[in-house]
């Protein structure tokens, strides 16, 4: 996480204050119900929601004597309630406080992504209606295959990151509980009500078997499925990459005026944008593996897991929702060139219609491999021509095929409009 | 994937028969959609049914030399069959044949899995249930901490093995998806009801854009998951390891007669089978992230994908059965030794009740930070002693502590049964 | 590893037949160094040597019974040389065996794979030198930026796998030791002679202290650097299939005779080999992380590598080595355009040297700032044109550019040849 | 990268103020070298060196408009140099400054982790001679196996170190090379003398062939080094970790006074540095993976790799750096507790010794098949009665024991020194 890649909303999650906030919560909330319960004088409880309050700089102070951030913590809110602060975390353990708070914090994190997501579908199904019917050519193997439309392109993204709105609200879920147990987890100090009422209150539910650390292979889910919507990211984000190549040139990312491309040549326009959403996705993916190593903790627990979350908390979540916003602002703005989209599909002098004349050959009665051995040797001509020859022109001249096919019945299969026919069949499915 | 981890069940989902055949009934099931709609000739459709076969070692053949698998499987068809055959995979593409081929495969996998981690929760909720009240100290960093039961660890690692088993059917349910929309997944030469055909009749449903592949985010989630369930069989294992320690020995994997733990020390007795999980799962977590960078595949699609998977694909899952079973078979015959629990938990001079009177001391008005002292000064003299010292002995000769608590008022927070109050709670969660 | 991305001369290295056949000689050699030692009799030794043997299938039956290969081996063992074969083994312990039987193996494929990194340099280099002065156009970003040749890409690529080279000959030094040090490495009940005599014999170094097992961080560093060797693999791969596009097609994979590129599309010839190296490289990397996961293992050691590096042994040698040969190959008969080369160097309308008229702008008195400015406002036409303007025409007409240039100085910096001058610069730094 | 993992040396190297001021001293003497060679004037290069100079506060604003940091950074050195400033970066392109600077910042944070290396081996190598004769356990599978002393786990932790010292020079050596040559590596507008020049102010030596980057297998080597390296790191780590538990108790983290353990139990003392050690490793390693997908740039670069070097570059290193020094005090300060290891070693009623009966019945003619069985028997007896049996007593009982060995000879092999016999050997290896 650093400040390039960044965005306020996210970093203020993991700020301090945010932090110390949410733990000031969870003990005030503990408080009311332990007085609810008797346990503690409810002036005790009062007092902590009325004069509560910490200090940054004291709790580091505090830390850097005993060692132990909740100690420290716990030491200056006494300072500012009082005496009666004697009974906050009573029976209590510090991660009840830690590992509710992280859950917490990283469900806000879902939220933002999960409206980062929701905002980059909008602006793809614009973009995908607006190129419903824009002929491209698809690409197989970085080969032209047959042609297929803009729109439909942006349809599979969409899809794709419908499915990962959906994975990331499950990956939300899997952390959105909460653990107020004790020190192993027995609630032998502290009544399961305490922490059923603070769930409640923080939007959480509780956690049905904790060990004084909520169990990690929730947040390992939750940083894999991070993985995964950042290789989506990565996806589109190469698909622009290969778009705006000097020779493709179909699409490109909108270049602001002022914007230098490079130092040295003036000419340059790069993908700068989408190559850096790339690294990023590299970046996200790479937090996947730590976070399931951090599953197999020790017997009730041991700490291992706290510095990588301390890192990963953080650089994942902030990473991966700059990237969203990014990946949206240029899909909302990419200049589209549908000319050149065109001229590029037409320059291999037809082949991308090969397979329709092949079928054709086998509904005339031709043998499959007789029908594949008589348009692969007129493509290929057409192929080390580099488009100069017209697969159309070669194949109305081979006797082998006019013995089978009139020209006519030839020329009926280069027609683009037979590859749109369905466009709207997948347009409903997707957005339906 | 080695035979020394297998399972004839899971690998022979992966086995060239099984992928053929597989083959074979998407051609079939397709050609059937196909004569429905008039496209090919019934009996055409009914040949293939009737005369459809492959040869496993002509098929090997056929590829050798045209260098394409779905080709050659076509041909060795095609000789099985004879004429009819050339209306088959019309207006399909090889893709449609593979990926839908895969997910089978995978959904397969699947359904074993499923059934592994049920098989699993059996036995681990029937050896919480015998041990749900045995005593046993939970432990912290390694360092005892406070009592918990037996019955309670399982009840934990059940919770996360339902929680597994609720993410590998949302796993299944990701690739169980059929793909027969042509060479760029426009449907230009074959009707979309083909693929709703195909899909009800192999048990998926149609993927609403493919574009020749199906999108590999889906196969990312599925090897993702599989990662984070093989950090859980991971945490399991090392939990079983830590108990065997010499000097734990709280429970052991059975040693079965005419084993020997060691070629040179007679009187060994190694935990290897949650040694080996540990390494398995290693294995498995391995495999998440070149199946996330599978995802970024080039416009509709490259082949990189394929090497992975066709590695990846047996190794995650034929690993993570086999392990699961194995952590089944491991569980089921646990010995376990509640005696040797009760003599760890006692062998610290009763530190493990120093939270009781911190809280103790805090109810009769001493402040935290006081109490705190008081017990950490006496309870360090104990850990130092190696617990030849008594917490509680200590505790009622230090004038500080008596002249808030009466001995009386001490002796009652060293009770075991204390901490025991909450079992049924948890239990009642969890097994509900 | 799996058939179809296999070379037998791998392969056989990861055999049962070769492992056991190092487990032999292993023991005869340490028999041999102790009848030295007088520790054992050298009838013993002598023995082993000349009726030594074991029998594959035997072994397995034992393991299955005692669970302990290495037990079952020497039982084998015993079949063959009889009573004598008491002596075998004598103070060594299982690991002693197997771990040196690792390193010898690691070793060996290590040697394969040194070859296969020469055998690839040579053919890089013919192929770069043939190329040296073709020119093509060096692109950042996936932009045309200047002018290079297609002598340097190779070259680079050539530094670049020279440099694996080197790395590869130090992760084989990583891994050649050899240990005989017995139960915990103490060398309590062997002496320190054999162990170095055996290593001299099997080509190793004795490990300088070995706890029963060689560390881990030996072949964590293989492993990594695999993963190394592979990314460069898939960085040529990746050149090579951007070369291919239909859009750009400077450079082919070879298609043989009766090769077919699509079961669908007749016309399609796909740079199928290196997109499978690019999936090969995927595997090849995933391994890095759980080979450096074996290293911390607890204490003297625990056996949670062993089942890692059952896999990962044979499964990232022949992979990489698999790659280096498939790469290898695709670079020798690797087709290349020239003229196609200059063809789509040409297409941008000298943009290309958008850079050299800003140098010489400066060079004119003009700041940096304004030089910049009138270059890219030229450029940028020409860029919207699709190449279809001139920027020489364009810079000639711009009044701003021509009262600090003539017509002759703007037409000296559009030179092919400017570009070419340092060619042998770096010939001679990366072939000497 | 955190503060609170951070030491300030090492993130030092990666404030803007470093970097700009890398950028400075390149371009400076890129100055003198152009100079030098007639292509810009001796006073430009003069002034440079007298009035150059940065404002990273009006960097970032010129950035926000240019997009750029190396144009940002060029205006605002303008604005200190004056005119004489647009000769300065001529013939260069911005990744010959951020490459090279980049390889300046990874070396100096090499440096700094090869002193911390060297430093954490002095403190290794003083605490393995404190207990070179030290006897304790060796454990195998976490179970006892026979005697080795504490030394001899030191000095393999020694020479761990000391081959993870020679990995991290040679990764220095991977880095420390420099590119000044221009838009895409040919020299086109720049001397090759310029790149010489550079590279030996700075400490370079130059890239043989770059391609406007620096080939980036050289910064994947370096990353995926770290990671072995931070697996050394956890393997230490996790020893001290299993040493702390309260069943072994072997050795201890230094606790300083007023330090607490738990905010709830009093009487803990947990090792929390090497489980927070264990955490960082996961980290560093993390980042390998990232570092090798970097390798594969598109043509003659792509800026993906950018992102990531600027999160993992600080990251990994500052990480690693913290976690070596961590690492270095924890060793310094252990506690080591030489009684509790003897207790421990006692406590298993002689099984420890087993091998060596075995061995001595196999040496007076028993076989070894049979041998290994009588020990065995009484061996699960004192393992069963969890060590309330003594193994020597039981074998003085065996008559089948005893009619091959007398009780002298048994007692004999009930000898702790035998087992330090070779510990000088193994020092001599490791300190030499």
């Amino acid at each position: 996480m650093i400040p390039r890649y960044s965005r306020k909303e996210m970093t203020d999650i993991w700020e301090p204050e945010s932090r110390f906030q949410i733990w000031f919560e969870i003990e005030a909330h503990a408080m009311d119900a332990l007085a609810e319960l008797g346990v503690v004088p409810a002036e005790a409880a009062k007092a902590v929601w009325e004069r509560g309050g910490f200090d940054i700089d004291r709790i580091d102070e505090i830390e850097r004597e005993v060692k132990h951030d909740v100690i420290a913590f716990l030491t200056s809110l006494q300072e500012h309630v009082g005496d009666e602060a004697r009974f906050v975390h009573q029976g209590m353990t510090s991660s009840d406080v830690l590992d509710t708070c992280l859950n917490v914090q990283l469900v806000r994190a879902a939220d933002i992504l999960i409206a980062d997501i929701e905002k980059l579908l909008v602006v793809i199904r614009r973009r995908a209606e607006e190129h419903k019917y824009t002929p491209t050519i698809g690409r197989s193997h970085g080969i032209h295959a047959e042609p297929t439309t803009f729109g439909l392109k942006l349809a599979q993204a969409y899809a794709e990151f419908d499915r990962n709105l959906a994975r990331m609200k499950l990956a939300r879920a899997e952390v959105a509980t909460c653990a107020i147990s004790g020190a192993v987890g027995t609630f032998a100090n502290i009544d399961p009500r305490v922490e059923e009422h603070v769930a409640r209150k923080m939007g959480l539910t509780p956690e049905p078997v904790s060990t004084q650390v909520i169990p990690r292979d929730r947040h390992a889910m939750y940083f894999a499925t991070m993985g995964v919507i950042a290789s989506s990211v990565e996806r589109l984000a190469v698909e622009i990459r290969h778009l705006q190549r000097t020779e493709v040139l179909e699409a490109e990312e909108y270049f602001s005026p002022g914007q230098k491309g490079s130092s040295a040549m003036p000419h340059k326009r790069n993908p700068i944008l989408t190559e850096n959403l790339t690294g990023l996705a590299r970046l996200v993916r790479g937090y996947a593996v730590p976070a399931m190593e951090n599953v197999a903790l020790w017997h009730e627990r041991d700490i291992s897991h706290s510095s990588v979350e301390r890192m990963i908390g953080p650089d994942a979540t902030v990473t991966l929702d700059f990237a969203l916003v990014r990946l949206t602002g240029v899909m909302d703005k990419l200049l589209i060139y549908p000319e050149r989209m065109r001229r590029n599909m037409d320059r291999m002098g037809g082949l991308i219609h090969s397979q329709r004349v092949l079928l054709a050959l086998t509904q005339a009665g031709v043998s499959r491999e007789d029908s594949y051995r008589l348009v692969q040797r007129n493509a290929m001509k057409v192929w080390e021509s580099d488009g100069a020859e017209s697969l159309l022109e070669l194949l109305k001249a081979d006797p082998d095929v006019t013995s089978a096919l009139s020209a006519e019945e030839i020329e009926s299969r280069f027609d683009l409009d037979y590859h749109m026919k369905h466009v709207d069949t997948t347009f409903d499915r997707v957005f339906g």
